[in-house]
């Protein structure tokens, strides 16, 4: 292998992190919009099969409040949660905002952590309904990269922490990657 | 062509897609600081010169409420607005934060779609006065990338889900754009 | 040097300026969640040793208002603010999120400029209790870019204008590098 076909090996590598960066950036956004405009196949298409989901007090800043860890698995149980009536009763006066990101790739694996906020519209109100920290993992599939597993953990909770905590420190991984990449 | 030449070709192709996306995503931010510190020339230097922007209900969560959508037409017409009584009253003390966005790349287009949120500071309280979606299209020029046309809904608002539906699905000519360089 | 091996380098030259501005948006948002978690380590290895930071009204929002700045000089200034009574009496009540930025890369510097958000949930209510702009500047260090200064204003106060000013038109450097590249 001569020297220009090394290097450009060595680019290609490198820029396919980068859109992988970029495109796991959209992907999480794509989803807010799903679940905000009650689109579940839109939704469910951001998903591994598979993919689990839990939330520490789903229903915080509601009347029913209820701190038991609401735990997903899968498309179906996806799917429930977001015809039921605790999302559908928001729907369309809310707005799933996520970010800003931290985001690790890892070959086909990635794992992304940040905030997220629920707002919700009363009459002209725009209501901070909850505020949590997330951590997203996802696995790149035939079409595109998914979503396989999410944790979302209220502000103020020791869960929200630890998940912080992993993402504080630029990942050692990572740092190879771009290390041997360069 | 040499197949190294071939490849190269390609690696630049998507490069300039990876460029153009995050020169997009920096052109929006800066749009929100021209009009944050009341730069007029910097806003307008964000778009092109025929751009459009329309907004429901400009004067939500203010005293003279109207529910008619504003509609705008050019570098004229924008500067008109922000020299405004509605917009300068706000000015220093309002922030108009964008995003998270999906970004959608077509060549020399692009459409992004994003959360934005506009914030009034009262004494020591900063009040969220408007939460929307937006959907941004923009054309290349000589000089970079412009705003041509943008649409801000409210939250709740049937226009504002129609633009997040839009938004909602990985688009598939974006998708074959990637698939072909790769 | 062949034409092909130009082209190559010009693409390893441009693909180092986007993977320098995702590593600096990881960068701030993983700044943020070191002090949110209270890792005083993660925090500092983000920063230079001599790193300074400038904070306008840094109780905003407090009972003990203090309008005078908050000038913080090198690791150990900073260590002492994260640990002080005013930091932690937020911890893990807080989120310290940042952005949305533009950043614009000149080399081995970079400079972002951005919102930030300081929210404190007391209860179940989720209270926005700082609104700042902030201007970041970067050094690239052998082990990645690292903060070396950073100012953060208050919305309404007059530098806050000023640092969204600065970043408000697309800086002519960073044109020039593109062009350049291209």
């Amino acid at each position: 292998m001569s020297d220009l076909e090394a290097r450009l090996s060595q680019v290609e590598e490198r820029l396919k992190i980068t859109e992988d960066e970029l495109e796991l950036r959209n992907l999480m956004v794509r989803y807010g919009f799903a679940v905000d405009c009650g689109d579940v196949e839109a939704a469910l298409a951001c998903h591994s099969e598979n993919a689990t989901y839990t939330v520490s007090s789903p229903t915080a800043g509601r009347d029913d409040y209820d701190s038991a860890d609401l735990r997903l698995n899968g498309h179906q149980a996806i799917a429930d949660m977001l015809k039921s009536e605790m999302h559908q009763s928001l729907i369309p006066n809310c707005a799933h905002t996520v970010g800003p990101f931290t985001i690790e790739l890892n070959g086909d694996k990635a794992r992304a952590t940040g905030y997220s906020r629920l707002y919700h519209r009363q009459e002209d109100d725009f209501n901070l309904m909850r505020l949590a920290v997330n951590e997203w993992h996802f696995l790149r599939s035939a079409s595109g990269w998914l979503i396989t597993d999410r944790e979302s953990r209220l502000i103020g909770e020791l869960e929200a922490k630890i998940l912080m905590s992993r993402a504080a420190f630029y990942p050692a991984i990572y740092k190879k990657l771009i290390r041997n990449a360069r």
